[in-house]
């Protein structure tokens, strides 16, 4: 199925291979690169000056961005009204820890309660665009969620498979929304290997994390928003739970297109981006200090924090690349230490967050406590999920 | 504590009792009317015209109507990002049931997953601006949720008495937030009965629905929303969840004040709006149809939809009033067909909505099937919250 961009507001041009830079057609269906089969990264036509008013502010959502997303008519559109999250203040424990400037995104707020939303609102968008007619996904939990939800909105067919110890939330969300759910032994790289056995034959679209390029493109968004709300300046330092990795490589590539834009003004200073992951499974910290060459053997365990569960991300080669170039950092926090990081954001800020969004408070803190990060800088903490769907593992090891 | 409203955005004027119209000071701490004990409601001065510039665009929260709202001193904002839900609209149910325009505003992507974050932000603000320390509720959950939410944002002590058949998921949170919670054998107001035996010195602010003014501003954001998110026109028909009454009663005062401001042109037809209620527990229902004189010993049982659970509303003539003044209507759905209205939303829209959303849902179909909602009629749905807190109930119930 082909399409042109003439009459839609997106600047889409473009996809190319993010690991050699060969060109492909951003008008009909692709999957990774067939060069080098890694991730392919959409381009857009920036030549054209674009202002900030091309922002919809009629629209509270992701979509307010539309001339630099990739969907070409808006009658594609599947929304459940994902993104334009809060951007809060914690003036409490910023107190506690004589932090000049805390702020947190919460993303638990989005539908489904993750920002898995935005991504996965993206992608089937386009999926449904692009002539798509049902979706398989291989996830550790709030992918495949918003997934089902999507298919669902879209009236798409919808596969999940999921670790078997997933929280049964997951599950039973998966459910409402009328998907297939199947469960496997292990963690997402085995669900990711039973999703190619299962769809050998491309009847579903495969829409494991960067492995078609709009789940990537729904991410970037709160690059975006993390810029408009802080009214076109940034953090210091940005904190983000790394699993996939879709969300630090799409926050950045917000950043430089804001950057090419002119969106940011050229003394402002991109941050330094902290990938937080797992102590159970941390492939990239073990990369990153040269412990392993790359993640391709690497070995991780379940955790708390299921969403960072991956010990095999296709895009770790661009996550080393973010932190290479913003100067950032990689932090392994353990489950215990999650679950203290949710009680101070729960007590202190009334906030309920994801294990995820637990471990980047306590990354925040141990970098605070080593001197890698000042006392007077300012910190941005994305909290990536409610803490809801994880009740089950959570509180009974907290109460006891 | 008195506070003076200079230098404030607020309009906020008065209090007068909803009985009897007898005006009591805005500038200190109330509960109740003296008169008549009855709620007290909040009045605005709407002389000096107020444009809809007023409404501050770069705020996503519900905050962005400040002038209307009753909070005098930005500083004593407490706030997780409330309000700004998405309106959807619903095309795949509209279509299989031969709506020409159906809609639904999603108020489960509310901070604590429900339209009560609105109502307790705005509560809390106000009591921390009056100087209060600390809080106490009676509740069916949602609202002991986000009481318990606000106040640890801004630093209160808060005790949440709920039923003890609540679902798990309410109390967890609750824990999250550092709250006491108290469980108590029966309904809410059989909780309300323990909250005033416990705080009988008065050393907590009661914070039960409609004796204090400010959850009522907080609900009426809703209304203010509608209005703008259909660019200043509203829906023939809103059907809303009615337990306590304060989100029917705070659209419906929103809609007036609106009309006063001229921010609703004169043409503009308010809706007719429609009370959900359960049928096992369906005060207002029996008291609309003349089977009761009003709703002082109507005995209810429990019901999936925890939150219409509530046997004798203090706002029921209230109530009453905008049914009488909207044209509208009262109907009573069983707890099988609110999970049936649940599994419509999920399958074919992609919404896990709480059994409140389910059953305004049904109800929307049963007034379709009278012949009191007419095809061609524009439809608005509110879902009051999200389904994740239920699971524990509907899950099995729903797969047996
Ligand atoms: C709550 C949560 N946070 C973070 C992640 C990591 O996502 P990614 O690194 O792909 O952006 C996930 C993925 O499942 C998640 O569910
Ligand atoms: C999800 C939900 N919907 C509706 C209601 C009814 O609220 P009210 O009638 O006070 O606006 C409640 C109250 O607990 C609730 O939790
Ligand atoms: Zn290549
Ligand atoms: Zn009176």
């Amino acid at each position: 199925m082909n399409l042109v961009a003439s009459e839609s507001i997106s600047r889409l041009a473009t996809l190319h291979c993010s690991a050699c830079g060969t060109s492909y057609s951003a008008f009909e269906l692709q999957r990774v690169s067939a060069c080098c089969s890694l991730p392919l990264v959409a381009g857009y036509d920036l030549h054209e000056p674009l202002s900030r008013d091309v922002i919809d502010q009629a629209d509270s959502s992701m979509w307010r961005y539309g001339a630099l997303l990739p969907l070409l008519h808006e009658k594609n559109k599947v929304t459940l009204g994902e993104g334009m999250t809060p951007m809060l203040h914690l003036p409490r424990l910023a107190a506690r820890h004589e932090l000049s400037s805390l702020l947190l995104k919460d993303e638990g707020q989005n539908p489904t309660g993750s920002f898995k939303a935005r991504g996965l609102g993206m992608a089937i968008s386009k999926a449904k665009e692009l002539g798509v007619d049902g979706c398989i996904i291989p996830t550790a939990g709030n992918a495949g969620v918003a997934m089902a939800a999507y298919c669902a909105r879209a009236g798409l067919k919808a596969v999940v498979v999921m670790p078997r110890h997933t929280p049964q939330a997951f599950k039973e969300e998966c459910y409402w929304y009328g998907a297939e759910v199947e469960l496997v032994d292990g963690l997402i790289s085995d669900c990711g290997a039973r999703v190619r056995q299962r769809n050998a034959n491309g009847a579903l679209l495969d829409i494991s994390t960067l492995k078609e390029p709009y789940r990537l493109e729904g991410k970037k968004t709160m690059g975006y928003e993390i810029a408009e709300q802080l009214n076109w300046t940034l953090p210091d330092v940005l904190l983000y739970p790394a699993g996939g990795g879709t969300g630090l490589i799409g926050i950045w590539k917000a950043f430089q297109e804001m950057k090419q834009l002119g969106w940011l003004a050229p003394d402002v200073k991109l941050p330094r981006m902290v990938a937080v992951q797992a102590e159970n499974c941390c492939p990239l910290l073990e990369t990153y200090e040269g412990r392993q060459a790359n993640c391709h053997s690497y070995q991780g365990s379940a955790t708390l924090a299921n969403g960072l569960a991956v010990p095999h991300p296709l895009g770790e080669s661009m996550m080393l690349r973010v932190l290479r170039e913003s100067r950032g950092t990689v932090v392994g926090v353990s489950d215990e230490d999650m679950m203290a990081g949710m009680r101070d954001l729960g007590k202190d800020e009334g906030l309920f967050v994801a294990p995820e969004g637990g471990a980047v408070w306590m990354a925040a803190r141990h970098l605070l406590a080593t001197g890698w990060l000042h006392r007077d800088e300012s910190v941005l903490l994305l909290n990536t999920g409610s803490g809801q769907k994880y009740m089950e593992n959570v509180a009974g090891r907290a109460n006891g």
